[in-house]
């Protein structure tokens, strides 16, 4: 007999009416009478649980009565469809076997329970209806960057987390090794001796793979990453963890416009990819998470994103009413109040601000022919603020070594960096996109221990 | 005019033929007269080429005559069929900018290189035609794999890289810190005060995602891992990275025997898409890299793989007339030689190793009712020996238990692991197969080193 996924019952219930399946799954709900019960049972591949229906008649009428929530079941049973009833159809068991009785101190049991708590059991989380939604969209969403990436011949490359240099040339990062902390070996002068290390050599987990991925795309021209990153910052906040994912693509012969299609199109593809493929999930969220949720997001895939300099950006904010915490002049880097002014108040959809002073920005951004901006674009949106950072990246070997050397950074560190360069450079651009921030925003969470499997973050690495 | 990739060029060349167009790339030789010279360009997007023809007319002629391998070029012109050449079709240019001259000192020259020279220029060699298949092909395997894993509506979980825990209960790990190593805090004790840590305690990087994906499996029936996993152990050979990527699916409701189905499944689905969507690489690899790969892919994908136990195995091993350098007994744990011998000697095809003895697998292995060997299942492929490693898991509480204390293993530790037991267990099983291996096998390149953009071995971190 065939062993039935919930959800492809739920697709093709013409396909398998009347029919004898098996299926299997936790028990979310039971009720029963002397002759007969009934119990909500949901497998994980979908939102909706499903119904059986189950009778005096079966031998372990008595046992199967007594389970409790979360026991695990394998069912034969018919498909019957109940088209007066509020669920579309259900099972008729005939045979019904308890695989694992779950213990009566079930901490999940049907109640409202506070995210807080619920972070505190990870491991039975994903078994309630808020985080089976999340982790079935964030699963999906990483498709969806996937084939967004693969229709258009991009190659996807797993730049190192290992590394032996702060890429960034900004943000704290972890170091890792093999030596024994409780007796550092040193060298003649006293320092650490590295050399006794794993590598030969001090290393860290990466903050970006971007620097790696430039030498890709300047072989395969269209490369994306999506791998996990790593920022070694005290945060307490709801948007920093220590350990999240990253979408990184770097495309050649493209310039800082090409670079915000890419971007555009992507978080339109993302969004409409997760509303297409879990309709279900996608109504909860609107209903219990965000009912601001489906209208922000038709929104986002209906709009022509807006796009304004930095310069102009600064110009609105200082001629606005708007009370700012943070003062605003020509210089500053744009807080959230400011990103979030701007791109809802002002615009009322996605927002590109581009040409940033090259003071607050990266060694390796394209300097403008001001000498005083960067040919960068971050993306605004409304909700949340900047949820993309990109730029065209500096391929004049001179003017960047310049760069380089004006912001103290030593060229021999970057000596391949630098040779993309000279073996024929060309113009290229890229973006990197917190993959935590797309499924907040998807999703309407507002936390990102709640879009992550195990969170990491300061002070706590549980599980 | 439409800028174009060279693979859409290839694979559309009736639909832009006699069009006007853009072509951006490389170029990979060139070779001019006085009057025209011809250009093999080369973007990235594409195993192979296209030619450029250029002639006398065009104002920066002579400079285009001088430029040096791997310059960047955008070209306009027309496409024209060219039945009776070599080349299915060229493009006849109109113009023609360099962007970036490359300079005459460019490391990849049109010669054969060793690969361990190539491996000093990780930054350059995807430009070579070994590694720019290479790397698309790793490419399209990591999607075939989430394609697959996806279109059966697995759940992709990103389990934590940061573990506070040695998983696997085995295997060197790297540390990971942000105490300053040359002043190391320490308690009253003497030792050293991983409160003052980031996370408050020790932390390392993961060696398996699976006791995570196990809580995943027991709340969405159906889920995979893929990213990042580590191992701190000393190894020089062409095998053994500090740093790869796993692939770790874990189903729920299900036995062994399921798990087989699946990865060879899994395995059969790879190759086959790879086979079709690199057909070019492909015969590259067969031609160039090991004239056995079709013969060995076709004999997988055309194959039942075959199913003994290691009882079995042991049997044949012991009496065949092989010399085999490691001593054959029952307990001992299969050497390389031992299972290419089987798989390539005896049954000439992929092969399932079943019912390990328990004393060399790992502790959360279900334990078989002899009591002696446990649900385990290796799978062996000719040319390398085992490529996956599997089993069912123990659901069964009072067994997982004993079996921890009677490895001293720390029950505290496992406390969420234990509880996937007690709330609804039910028989689950999954498997781990590296990235590298399988992109070794559907490439015959039989170095890590060579499969992995910026390897990171033991006294290697480069880049």
């Amino acid at each position: 007999m065939e062993n039935v996924l919930i959800k492809e019952l739920y697709r093709k219930i013409e396909e398998y009416n009347g029919k004898d399946i098996r299926i299997s799954g936790w028990v979310r709900t039971i009720r029963a009478s002397n002759a007969f019960g009934f119990i909500e049972l949901n497998d994980g591949s979908f939102f909706k649980n499903i119904q059986i229906v189950f009778e005096k008649s079966l031998d372990n009428f008595k046992d199967i009565c007594k389970i409790s929530i979360s026991s695990s079941l394998d069912i034969e049973g018919s498909v019957v469809l109940t088209p007066e009833a509020k669920q579309p159809f259900e099972i008729h068991a005939k045979n019904i076997i308890i695989e694992g009785n779950s213990s009566v101190d079930y901490p999940l049991q049907k109640k409202r329970h506070t995210l807080e708590y619920l972070r505190t059991i990870a491991h039975l989380r994903p078994r309630s209806n808020t985080f089976s939604a999340v982790f079935r969209v964030r699963s999906l969403a990483a498709f969806a960057i996937h084939k967004f990436f693969q229709d258009k011949n991009f190659v996807y490359v797993n730049t190192p987390i290992i590394t032996g240099s702060d890429c960034e040339g900004a943000g704290e990062m972890f170091e890792l090794t093999t030596l024994d902390l409780s007796n550092v070996p040193r060298n003649n002068d006293g320092d650490v001796d590295y050399s006794k290390d794993f590598f030969g050599k001090e290393t860290n987990l990466t903050v970006s793979g971007q620097l790696s991925a430039e030498s890709f795309a300047l072989a395969f021209r269209n490369v994306y990453t999506f791998g996990p990153t790593f920022r070694a910052e005290n945060s307490y906040t709801g948007r920093h963890a220590a350990e999240f994912w990253m979408i990184e693509p770097e495309i050649a012969f493209a310039d800082l416009e090409d670079d915000m299609i890419l971007a555009e199109a992507m978080v339109k593809y993302v969004i409409k990819y997760v509303m297409e493929n879990a309709p279900e999930e996608m109504e909860f969220f609107n209903k219990f998470v965000d009912k601001t949720l489906f209208d922000r997001l038709q929104n986002v895939v209906n709009s022509d994103f807006g796009k304004i300099t930095y310069t102009e950006a600064i110009d609105i904010l200082e001629k606005s009413n708007e009370k700012f915490q943070y003062e605003v002049k020509w210089g500053i880097d744009l807080q959230t109040e400011h990103e979030r002014y701007l791109t809802e108040k002002v615009f009322k959809k996605p927002l590109f601000v581009t040409d940033y002073p090259k003071d607050i920005k990266a060694f390796y951004m394209r300097i403008n022919d001001d000498n005083k901006t960067v040919a960068a674009a971050d993306l605004l949106v409304p909700g949340v603020g900047e949820i993309i950072g990109g730029s065209q990246r500096e391929e004049r070997l001179d003017v960047l070594e310049a760069r380089m050397l004006e912001l103290g950074l030593n060229k021999e560190d970057y000596w391949w960096y630098l040779e993309l360069r000279k073996y024929g450079e060309t113009k290229h651009a890229g973006f990197g996109l917190g993959f935590e921030r797309i499924i907040m925003y998807v999703t309407g969470m507002t936390n990102i221990r709640d879009v992550i499997p195990f969170p990491r973050t300061t002070g706590s690495a549980e599980f």
